[in-house]
């Protein structure tokens, strides 16, 4: 039953996935300039022209992870399309600095002129990203309040900070914070990490971050119960749900918890039948508390091609790993 | 009729004053350590102490401004307050900068540590605001498209920007940046600025902002008709709500054009009917698009005593003189 059931979902992730990326083939290329249009409106519209720096190595990434570790994505417009990203990001992300340093700028013309440079570093991490491999991420977050929650923000020694911005939850960042600590410990067969990471970033901020009134995860939670003020928080974004499934399946895969599983098919659900537009492709990023599209573009500033698919390749990896074990 | 109406609106919007300065009076004041808190939670409970520098600097500016010019309010425990925040802010807000140039913090812990410091120079704005006079904000907005919108973001040279930054429209900022045009042009009797401010800077946005399907300003707008990527787009905030109520009263005042007032009553019916909270005082600050109270606190990171009195001090002001005027 269970089995046959995987093998639905199985069927389904795959679908999603070549359908993803096929919506992004099609609309994101700039054939003229070079780099990828990330701001879509519903039906494929380009409704900026502006080269957001963290999509474009983002994309690169993903086309180049799909193109060499999946079969069926080892074609040649992948290659090209990531190969003319690279191109893009080399020649035009960089900028000087006045302290002598290299920069990566926040956002690009469609022909390459630095929009804006942010003072913070996440331009230049996905431009390594892109340009080599996903980095290290995985130790950036501290455990806190003697492990009884996850928290969004410390300081730099580790300990919490003062106010509402040191008691920030995310639930989505710990939940993905423990797929990346699940990898590190199957890659060192290290079970204490292990425990950990399903403990305390995967079921915890899943029970804490579920919204048991209307289902979803929360974007954002106050660890003391108080009203957080972010003005979005209560909002349903999609990347927190595909890090959810990413996590509690292969959470489950390592462990074989039951419980596990169900929370699994709890995201499934909510998340195919609220975030994927059948009509337009792809999925919708942005929903209210209440499960209504809040925002009807497919791409953003903050929405590229990135966390859909990698979810989607994720998820169809472990699904292979786990119906292949139980043949 | 219209007087009597107006009579109304004038009893009400004074009850409510006194009642939003007897709220920060009572909940707001760090007698220990000086300053305000601002982070007040739905009951009066504060629910995180760090001192915001904006918000200091706006609850001197608006005690000093009412104990100034409102009779009923020439109380010295109001000027006391004052000057407390005053101190503190001369005291702890100012730190030195890596440039030599001073800087403000832009929140401080509970006893003046600098906690934050932005590369903005809002906190400046506020804190010079707070130990001088409202600053001359009401040239910085241009009008862009001919005329047919106003632009929340424009270059320094007055051109639109690319991409969806500029395309972004703030009905709020335009309503407040009316009433500032509306003063200036009183001021020097300037009629052509009189026109312009109320059809481009009150008329227009008031227009295009509302939300015809629930009522209520929303908080950002895309020119072309596309889908702002704010998170908080259809949010029902209170100050823009605050500033229509100014602006249109204002306007009408200024001009006895009868649409105005008409659209003043609308604002106000939206307005008087879901922000303020008679159980536990004050005002809630963020509505979802349908009117439901999504973040529940009363005072936060950016919403102190400034906005909610400033408009209620001023509505009574400008009712004053137009019952007056009817008399």
């Amino acid at each position: 039953m269970s089995a046959v059931k995987l093998e639905e979902c199985r069927q389904h992730i795959r679908a999603q996935l070549d359908s993803v990326v096929d919506f992004w083939l099609k609309y994101s290329h700039d054939t003229v300039h070079g780099g990828f249009f990330t701001c879509i409106g519903k039906d494929g519209n380009i409704y900026d022209e502006l080269k957001y720096v963290w999509l474009q190595g983002r994309q690169v990434w993903m086309y180049c992870r799909l193109y060499r570790t999946v079969d069926r994505f080892r074609k040649p417009e992948i290659l090209k399309a990531a190969k003319a990203g690279g191109a893009f990001l080399r020649k035009f992300a960089r900028v000087s600095s006045s302290s002598g340093q290299w920069k990566c700028a926040f956002c690009l013309t469609r022909d390459g002129k630095a929009v804006k440079v942010q003072r913070s570093i996440f331009s230049e991490c996905f431009y390594v990203m892109a340009m080599d491999e996903l980095s290290r991420v995985t130790e950036d977050q501290d455990m806190q309040r003697d492990g009884a929650a996850i928290l969004e923000n410390v300081s730099a020694d580790g300990s919490e900070l003062p106010g509402c911005l040191g008691r920030l939850q995310n639930p989505g960042h710990a939940l993905e914070a423990g797929w990346f600590l699940l990898q590190y410990a199957a890659e060192r067969g290290d079970e204490q990490i292990q425990t950990t990471a399903i403990q305390k970033f995967v079921e915890l901020p899943y029970e804490s971050g579920w919204d048991k009134a209307h289902g979803g995860l929360f974007y954002f939670l106050d660890v003391d119960g108080h009203c957080p003020t972010q003005l979005e928080w209560s909002m349903k974004l999609w990347w927190p749900h595909s890090e959810a499934l990413i996590a509690l399946l292969m959470a489950y895969s390592q462990s074989r918890k039951a419980e596990l599983l169900q929370s699994f098919f709890q995201v499934y659900e909510y998340t195919f039948s609220h975030f994927p537009d059948p009509a337009g492709g792809e999925w919708f990023g942005y929903l209210t508390q209440e499960g209504k599209v809040a925002l009807d573009f497919k791409g953003g500033p903050f929405k590229g091609f990135f966390h859909v698919p990698r979810c989607l390749y994720m998820c169809e990896r472990i699904l292979d790993d786990l119906l292949a074990s139980k043949e």
